[in-house]
């Protein structure tokens, strides 16, 4: 059965992200029996049990890691990734609204999604929490192109009743309905979950924040995403859009949209107040490092997240990223926090893109590393993917290293092959 | 005759730095004879003229621009790339200068030369100002493999006589005898030119950058190229090692080794009095931006830069940056721009490294754009080398655009070939 096999490699996983573990095997063995992994050990051990390591696929050379996890992407952003000169308002404006209007057509919708997550599984994402647009087919058919790929996949139709260009309004009631026959129809089919969806406070009336807190509080093992304190003008001009709230955080708070089944992409520009508030109440911040400097937003402040004890996974934010790859936006992310101070750790960065991502968004049940059971979500990572890489990987004298050049220098590239559920993806 | 030939494709070059001006061809013929451009014009005018396009190499799917220039880069350190964790005084201490002490083994250096060479080539530098280290004998392979490429290179060894590792260490007397060796050998010799090397002011005696600048002064038209103000504790410390220069950029130029011909990379942190006499001297800054975000130096200013009218170019500065690609390195460069509050357009860009880079190294007559007589060193731009580039490219309108998302979302595989004076580089 193709969703079965056995992979001789090197292989690497975090066990735990707090304390920070992880386990190496420099000739380790990966069982996957019916998508699930079956087994994991030193091939050594394997073979004294008597198993027959000739059946294995044997790649010395390659790096086995669990497939990455991206907690903050929009799908039909593609279309406008590296577009230029603008911050954040006015680069909706200009270059994402328009694109997203395109989804209106089902078919386009249907195509792109496809070629969408191709580009996820091509960069080695097998996870991601996604935005889709405000139109309900377009959502629908995004999931319909998971489930043919059986990926584990969390998506939402976009909220955004009120400031965006009209073609991409939906109505406060008119989008909950959508959102909840989505929700009836894909939440927990297969592996598939819905996120509630508001884009951000700016472009949802109070009613509509309302009515999706309330479909969050009815559904509650559904995920909220959405966006906060990215860009300055934005916190400024969604307090005066709001002018009811205490500070941006409120605008979601008062609503019941903050708990830990919410993910919140950027939260640079937070104050302590809504630190607090947020690590108290246990929501998800998505560090988006590309898409933050790409847009000049500013720079995300891991060090003071983590001693505010707020849960950070990674994130592409492609279209305003500028690359689906987590290891290339493991690159920006170390980046970032080099200029703020901190050197972010190659096992940290290793598990803010697979188990941490995991916890994040409650589904370290099933993905995140190789415990026995979980999906065999899987990638085989290759080292020498150019001629700068491989002369610099053979001066290494540890895995840690290794992974380091790898996501300081690496992208697409190095993604030898995916692996969803324990079938190789073929793109 | 394997110098010479024919190239029918979309061509895009800067035709002026000031004010910034470009030709684009969309379909263009690049006339190539004995390593230099014959001619350049659309291929309609060619064929009104009687000229057979048929004779040509008809590439309608890329983009050919003059190939690229990096103002500042350290050939032995691609065996230090992406190095774990440090900033620039421990950077150097715990990666680098280890690394570079291993060019002493003359077999070692002369192996790493060329890959160094293949591995510009390979991202479309065709010229770049490098360091080597502080061997002689390092030295001189790097300019003999250069040589055997045929690159319009400019090198020379570091100088350093104090505060670094031992065995790296010259004498102010033998280190100045060595590189006047090495420049009656290769300044001049062919497309070579040798630059007068300082690490920088705090690994020099004075007596050392007393020599350099008389050295510079018995061979003008020689470069300087060193290191300035990349980061706080170093700007600090080279004031304590040199306690009687009035700041920084004194301790180059009561020497004599601030002037046109001088190339200082870094340039983040100097002062607005260092900035305007580094402006009156003519010196030239290189702009580093991934190194400055890797080692965490800090964000260079570039809207600054020209409003001082200081002469910037574009660098890699392999290896505290990431990549030898210059269209990564601009990607950089970008989100440094953009979190300073500029948006560096594509086209500003693209002359950052070919004809402006030409212009800061005095070789525009010779390199940097098509001009007719130039040097014919080229490249081949392949737009669609990734999915997400080529659904991208799909929505462009303009080669700016298109040119914007290959230094946003490009690297190595973009260079469909490299041209080094009418040559085809394979490496």
């Amino acid at each position: 059965m193709s969703r079965s096999g056995a992979y001789r490699s090197r292989i690497l996983h975090i066990t735990s992200t707090d304390p920070l573990k992880y386990e190496y095997l420099e000739d380790g063995v990966l069982l996957v029996e019916d998508g699930k992994v079956a087994d994991l050990g030193a091939a050594e051990q394997f073979e004294r049990a008597g198993f027959a390591l000739g059946q294995c696929q044997h790649e010395p050379d390659y790096l086995l890691v669990p497939g990455f996890i991206d907690t903050h992407v929009h799908s039909p952003q593609l279309d406008v990734i590296a577009s230029y000169g603008e911050q954040l308002l006015e680069w909706l404006n200009k270059y994402t609204f328009p694109a997203e209007a395109r989804y209106a057509d089902e078919t386009y919708a249907a195509t792109s999604a496809v070629a969408f997550l191709n580009s996820l599984l091509e960069a080695g994402t097998t996870t991601a929490l996604v935005f889709a647009t405000s139109h309900h087919k377009a959502t629908d058919v995004l999931f319909e192109a998971a489930r043919e790929k059986n990926m584990r996949l969390i998506a939402g139709k976009v909220l955004m009743d009120q400031n965006a260009t009209t073609e991409l309004h939906d109505t406060a009631v008119g989008g909950i309905q959508d959102s909840e026959a989505l929700i009836n129809k894909w939440h927990g089919n297969g592996r598939l979950g819905y996120a509630i969806t508001p884009r951000f406070a700016g472009t949802s009336s109070v009613e509509q924040l309302t009515l999706a807190g309330e479909l969050h509080q009815k559904y509650p093992d559904t995920w909220i995403q959405s966006h906060i304190s990215e860009n300055l003008d934005e916190v400024r001009w969604v307090k005066e859009v709001h002018p009811h709230i205490s500070d941006y955080l409120d605008a979601y708070e008062r609503y019941g949209l903050v708990n830990d089944r919410a993910v919140f992409a950027h939260c640079i520009h937070l104050t302590a107040s809504e630190r607090k508030r947020f690590a108290d109440l246990g929501a998800r911040a998505a560090f988006c490092p590309s898409s933050n400097m790409f847009i000049g937003s500013g720079l995300f402040d891991l060090a003071q997240m983590k001693e505010d004890r707020i849960d950070v996974s990674l994130a592409s934010d492609v279209g305003g990223g500028t690359s689906l790859s987590m290891l290339r936006t493991l690159a920006d992310a170390y980046k970032v926090c080099q200029l703020k101070g901190y050197s972010l750790g190659p096992m940290e960065a290793l598990a803010l893109v697979t188990l941490g991502g995991a916890e994040s968004l409650h589904i370290d049940q099933f993905v995140g590393n190789f415990e026995k059971g979980k999906e065999a979500d899987f990638l085989m990572l290759n080292p020498n993917a150019t001629n700068v890489m491989s002369r610099r990987v053979g001066f290494s004298d540890s895995v840690e290293d290794e992974f380091f050049v790898m996501m300081t220098l690496g992208d697409e590239r190095n993604i030898a092959a995916t692996y969803v559920a324990g079938e190789k993806v073929s793109i």
